[in-house]
């Protein structure tokens, strides 16, 4: 299904994410980039200039309430997201926000709660979640190919050092886990829901920010998963999700993925007779390898799906459809999820192992 | 340097273990498999048939005083470890036990207290740190090839049921933590030592085995491991060693791999003046996908290195080179690294979120 209207958006913000996501949403047919804002009126003036805006203002309110924009994109910095998020949703402008979604999950509350009060669309930027690919293994999983799903692994890391990406090291606007750790984490939650134990340490760094954080979720149900974000030290930056009858592996960029691995498990045989007849009631040393023997694993196939320009605008298709659909949620990325994936980060950021690192 | 002398061995136990591992022996050509104990005379004999193997008895105790042999290897069931291991010291005996090493970090640990007192070689047959890929990447690491060592990622799934292998789900012979858990745990304590906290859950089947047990190991220096044990669902069963300046992965079976990929990072440069004149204050969104560029990341380089036989014996010919040196400890599996294994996993088994699950 595609969206057949077409809708304006206006753009906050001239950093990175918003030069993407509008080069991105450039390449859609039904969508136009109408306003961009800034705190700046060079910046957006010239970020209009360099992306073909019709118009730019020097604050985020006038393009929150300009007359051109349908939907706001929300692509600044993450400590101005609450605000911005609760202004665009008061204005009756449908929201789409950076993630971070906000900087706390009791952020997010108040965004979603204002979102809902007022019948207004609002979801986090969660890109990845419509990358071809992760829509293929989403379908894959939803009919069960892999079984139910038991244990979800992802990491994300980059050697970056507070020189070479002074916002990455920021603690308010960057840091490990908000910043990369959003990912592996919106995974887990993703496919295993908001766990009920949540243990992830972090290492900060001299600027304040944390530059390493990972560790575990746990669920009532025994499913695990495993997550990992560091921006001082490059990560494989892959993901795993495993079912009770196979596993798919995501090959990096976990975060944009083109490439993946799925193996279907069979139901192993009972013990066979030999090994049975030699087995003693204390010295029933079957090991390891003779399981993995009658395990009889089929081999993995390959999964590959390319997306189109740099990915960022399938998020946008996505908002549009919603809309055209006359949703206030997207059943993709709801905003509960984005709340949960926002607590399990404080709980992250709170914890106790908190230890100095150089940078 | 490979031993000279002959030594002779005597294996307790008949069960896959044992076998592999006297088949592993006889490829070594200074090492002799001279007898064989079971509980069963007739297990014995049988195993002592197939495997060429001079003598055979129906007590451990007989083949750990007997006079042809120099070495004991404890191949029996875990929970039968510490008494044979502290027989075979106290009778002056070298001993190589297979993991799990003992039933619990106490019980290691009175093992190894006996084998100091007694001046006598005592070792986990952790045979994966003898695989040549592993001695590989160890003397890689050593050098500093990857930098300092900030977070070890490993896993071990097999789908399996207690009908399929009864023995892996016999909640004290086998379990998710102890039989396959014991791999990632190690490889986590090889390069990170003992963690200063341990966050593992299981989750336990109706026989009372823990089928699925996982979680995060967190340092004071920041550092974090993650690992994944599960019997009744296959996992990648991959293991990743990540450092300050690149990092490893290890590709499956993590416990007897032949293939790796080393990829090194370089220090990223400066953020570029084009991006710092866009960046303001509040409105700096240098994106990830910006410092991945920057990062200038090195392709991957693949290591291979395959093993004989089935690469049991590479452990045998470290406890025979550590005998010729007259040791009482291998460097590369010390009881200091044994005792820390058990303690991860007696923490792991008392996790407060056991729950039940089907098989």
């Amino acid at each position: 299904m595609s969206s057949s209207k077409n809708y304006r958006w206006g753009v906050l913000g001239t950093g990175y994410a918003a030069r993407e996501f509008t080069s991105g949403l450039q390449s859609l047919e039904n969508a136009t980039v109408t306003a961009v804002g800034s705190e700046s009126s060079e910046r957006a003036s010239n970020f209009a200039k360099s992306h073909s805006i019709e118009t730019s203002f020097g604050t985020y309110d006038e393009v929150i309430h300009s007359d051109s924009v349908d939907i706001v994109y929300v692509g600044t910095v993450a400590p101005l997201h609450r605000k911005l998020c609760l202004q665009a949703i008061e204005a009756g402008k449908p929201v789409l926000c950076e993630k971070p979604f906000a900087m706390s999950a009791a952020e997010a509350s108040e965004i979603a709660a204002l979102a809902k009060a007022k019948s207004v669309f609002c979801m986090e930027a969660m890109w990845s979640r419509f990358i071809p690919l992760m829509v293929d293994i989403r379908s894959r999983i939803r009919s069960g190919e892999i079984g139910e799903i038991v244990s979800v692994a992802a990491d994300f890391g980059l050697r970056q050092t507070p020189l070479s990406n002074p916002r990455l090291f920021h603690p308010e606007q960057g840091g490990a886990l908000r910043d990369l750790g959003v990912y592996p984490i919106s995974l887990a939650v993703e496919y295993l829901g908001m766990p009920d134990d949540v243990r992830i340490t972090c290492a900060f760094g001299q600027g304040g920010a944390d530059v390493r954080a990972g560790g575990s979720l746990h669920y009532q149900t025994g499913a695990i998963a495993t997550v990992m974000a560091d921006i001082s030290a490059a990560t494989p930056t892959v993901a795993t999700i495993i079912g009770t009858e196979g596993f798919i592996e995501i090959q990096s960029p976990m975060y944009r993925p083109t490439r993946a691995k799925i193996t279907h498990t069979s139901i192993p045989g009972p013990a066979t007779q030999s090994s049975k007849s030699r087995s003693g009631v204390s010295a029933r040393v079957h090991h390891v390898a003779s399981a993995v023997k009658r395990q009889l694993l089929k081999s993995g196939k390959s999964l590959a799906a390319g997306y189109r320009g740099n990915g960022y605008q399938y998020q946008a298709r996505e908002v549009m459809e919603c809309l055209d659909r006359g949703l206030t949620e997207s059943s993709t990325m709801p905003l509960s999820q984005s709340i949960e994936i926002l607590k399990v980060i404080d709980l992250g950021l709170l914890s106790k192992n908190k230890t100095p690192t150089d940078e």
